[in-house]
C-alpha cells in the first residue's frame, strides 16, 4: 500500500491511501475555495453533564447534489471535485463543513452563562471515499478495498490520537437519505472529538463495574454469552463472530466483535484485518437482502478512547444499526427514545437474526 | 371538572376529563376486540447499563388509518373508535399496542443470556386525546382546555405513581410525521416506565454533583442563568419562563420552566397551572410561524422519578424540541448522535431564540 498525503486548494489535508505501491498522485487542487471555517463552540449542557457542539456555518452545506455536482467522485479533465485525481482507491481528506476543527477562532469566546462553559469544537472532522463508483456500496467492495479501508482507518486513528486536543476517535459510515445522508455517493466519515462522547463514557463506566465485579474484561464476556447462545449470531470465522446483541435498541442491529480483546483499529493483526471483510461483507449483504432494498444503516466502529484512565476495559467492536422496522417502515426516535434515552423496539433480536441468516445471498 | 373512568370492550380503562361538572358518560364500547397483548420483555443492555423494551406486537398497532377511520375521533352513530362518546374535552385511555402493559406473561421469561436479565415490560401506556377536531392542534387549543389537560395529566401522574411496577411517570406528544407519528389526530402519550429511563439518570446524577458542590437546586440555578442572560428566553409571565438553553442540542428546543421548585405536574399551584397555558400556546404557535408550516416536535414532561432517593433534586420542566433544522431541512440523528450520543447543532441557541421572538402572530 502507498500513502501520499497532499493539499487541497484551502489548505485542507488529502490522504490517498493505494494498492499499487507505485501509484502517483501529482494531480493539484486548482478550485478557488473561499477559506476554511474556523471552529464552532463546544458548549456544556449543565442538565445532563454532556458537550454539544455548535456548528452553524454546516447549515450551508452540500445538501444531495446532482450526480454530475458530485464532490466524492474522482475529477474529470472538465470537472474538479474533492479529490484532484481522475480515479482512487480509498481517499481520507478533511471535511470542507467540518463539526470539528483545529482552525480555532481568533477572538475569545464567551460563555453563554456561568453554568454553561464552552470552547471551540477543537477536533478534526474527515471524509472516507472507498470507491470512485457514485452507485456502488460497501457491501459491493471486493475484499482488498475493505483490507485498505481498515489500513486506513487504522492510520488516521493513529495520527488522530497523537493530536493533543484529539480524546476519541470514531470512524463511521452513514448511509441512505433515510438516516439524513446528504451526499450520495457512497463513504465514510471520521469524527476527532475534542471529549469522551456519552456512548463511550456509558460503556466505561460499565466495564468498569463489570471489571471491579469480577475482574474480567465486560466486553470478552458479553461476546463469549452470544457465541454461547448462538441463537442471536449471524455470521463469522476465526476471528469474528458477528451477532444482533441480545438487548439490541433497534429493529435491526449487529455487533461484529473480534475474538481476541483489541482497544482499537491500530491493534488488529493483518490476520484480523483480513478475516474482517468477509464477515462484515456477508453481514451488509444480508442487511441488503432484508426487503429487497439498500438497508439504511449507521455503521459505528467503537474504539478506546485516547487517553481515558480506563482505555484498557475498552473493547473494539462494530456496531450497525438500521431505522428500517419493516418494507416501507422507519422506526422513529420519538418521545421516548429522543427525549428520555429509553428504547423501544418492535423486532425480537431473536427474530431479526432469524431473518438475517435467512436471506439468500 | 368531572372525572369519569369507563371500561372498554377488552377491558382497557378509559377516563373522560369534562369541563362541565353535569357531563354524563354513559356511552358503552359495544366492539369486538380482540384480548389485549401481554407486556414484552424488557432486556438488560450491559454493555451500557440500560434497559431496552422489546415490544414485537407494536408491529401491527395502527398506522396512518385514513382519517375516515382515525380510532381518535369520537364516535359516531356509523363508527365506534377508541372513544366511544359522540364528542368529549379531554380524554385519556390505556393505549391498544402498550409498549408497556400491566398485563404479565403466563410463561417464566428466560433471559437471553447470563449478562443480559430480563423482566416483563411492566408499567402503563396511555393515550391523551385532548380534542375531537382531527384537523386541530394542542397550539390552537383555548386555555381552558389546556388547563383540563394539565389536570389530566396530575391525576395519571398520581395514578401510575401509586402504582408499585411504576419508577417514573412520562408525558408527551410527538407531532408530525417527520417524527413518526402514526396516527394524524392530535394526542398526546404517557408512559409509566418500570424503570428510571437515561435521561432521568443523567439529569439526576447532574444534580446530585450540583447539590454536593454548591447545595444548591441545579434547575433552579439554570433557570436563573438563562432569565439573567435574557438572549436565549423566548417568552414567560409571573409563573414561567420559556427559554433556548444555552447547550441546546437540536435546531429549536426550548425549555419551558416553572418559577418555583416544584417536582411533578401533580405540584403545581392552580395558579401556576392557568399561567402555564399563555406562556406554552405562544411557544407553540411560535414554532408554527417558524417556517409557515406546522412545526414537526417532540414535547416532553420532565418529572421526578417517583422513588429514587434524589427524587427531591428534580426539577419539572418540558423540553419541546424540532427536529426541523430549516425549511425543507430535517435535522437527523446520524452517527454521531445516534451511536455515539455526540449532538451536533447546526443553529445556534442564540439565532433561534431571535427567530422565535420575531415570528408575527
Amino acid at each position: 500500500m502507498k500513502r501520499t498525503s497532499i493539499e487541497l486548494a484551502d489548505g485542507r489535508e488529502l490522504i490517498y491511501f493505494d494498492e499499487r505501491d507505485d501509484a502517483v498522485r501529482d494531480e493539484i487542487d486548482r478550485r478557488d475555495l473561499p477559506p476554511r471555517p474556523v471552529a464552532g463552540e463546544l458548549r456544556y449542557d449543565p442538565l445532563v453533564d454532556e458537550w454539544v457542539a455548535i456548528a452553524a456555518h454546516r447549515q450551508t452545506r452540500t445538501f444531495l447534489p446532482a450526480t454530475s455536482d458530485c464532490p466524492l467522485c474522482p475529477s474529470t479533465v472538465d470537472r474538479s471535485t474533492e479529490i484532484p485525481a481522475f480515479d482512487y482507491d480509498v481517499v481520507v481528506f478533511e471535511n470542507r463543513f467540518p463539526s470539528f476543527n483545529h482552525h480555532l477562532p481568533a477572538e475569545p469566546l464567551v460563555a453563554p452563562t456561568p453554568l454553561s462553559p464552552l470552547r471551540p469544537a477543537a477536533g478534526r472532522c474527515e471524509v472516507v471515499c472507498f470507491t470512485p463508483d457514485h452507485n456502488a456500496s460497501f457491501a459491493a467492495l471486493p475484499h482488498d478495498r475493505v483490507r485498505t479501508v481498515m489500513a486506513a482507518l487504522a492510520d488516521r486513528t493513529a495520527e488522530l490520537s497523537a493530536l493533543p486536543e484529539i480524546e476519541h476517535v470514531f470512524p463511521f459510515e452513514n448511509r441512505g437519505e433515510e438516516i439524513g445522508v446528504t451526499l450520495s455517493h457512497p463513504h465514510g466519515q471520521i469524527y476527532g472529538y475534542p471529549f469522551v462522547p456519552s456512548r463511550t463514557r456509558a460503556m466505561l463506566a460499565a466495564a468498569r463495574r463489570y471489571a471491579d465485579e469480577t475482574g474480567g474484561v465486560l466486553g470478552s464476556a458479553v461476546l463469549a454469552a452470544e457465541q454461547e447462545a448462538k441463537v442471536r449470531v449471524v455470521g463469522g470465522n476465526d476471528h469474528w463472530t458477528a451477532y444482533v446483541p441480545a438487548a439490541a435498541r433497534w429493529p435491526f442491529e449487529v455487533h461484529v466483535v473480534p475474538h481476541r480483546h483489541v482497544l482499537d483499529l491500530t491493534g488488529l493483526t493483518d490476520a484480523e484485518v483480513a478475516a474482517f471483510a468477509p464477515v462484515y461483507l456477508d453481514v451488509l449483504r444480508r442487511c441488503d437482502g432484508l426487503f429487497g432494498a439498500p438497508l439504511p444503516y449507521i455503521a459505528a466502529w467503537h474504539q478506546a478512547p485516547v487517553r481515558h484512565p480506563d482505555r484498557a476495559l475498552s473493547y473494539l467492536h462494530l456496531q450497525l444499526t438500521s431505522v428500517r422496522r419493516a418494507a416501507g417502515k422507519l422506526k422513529y426516535l420519538a418521545g421516548s427514545e429522543s427525549a428520555m434515552g429509553a428504547f423501544i423496539n418492535d423486532v425480537r433480536p431473536e427474530r431479526a437474526a432469524a431473518m438475517l441468516r435467512e436471506v439468500t445471498l
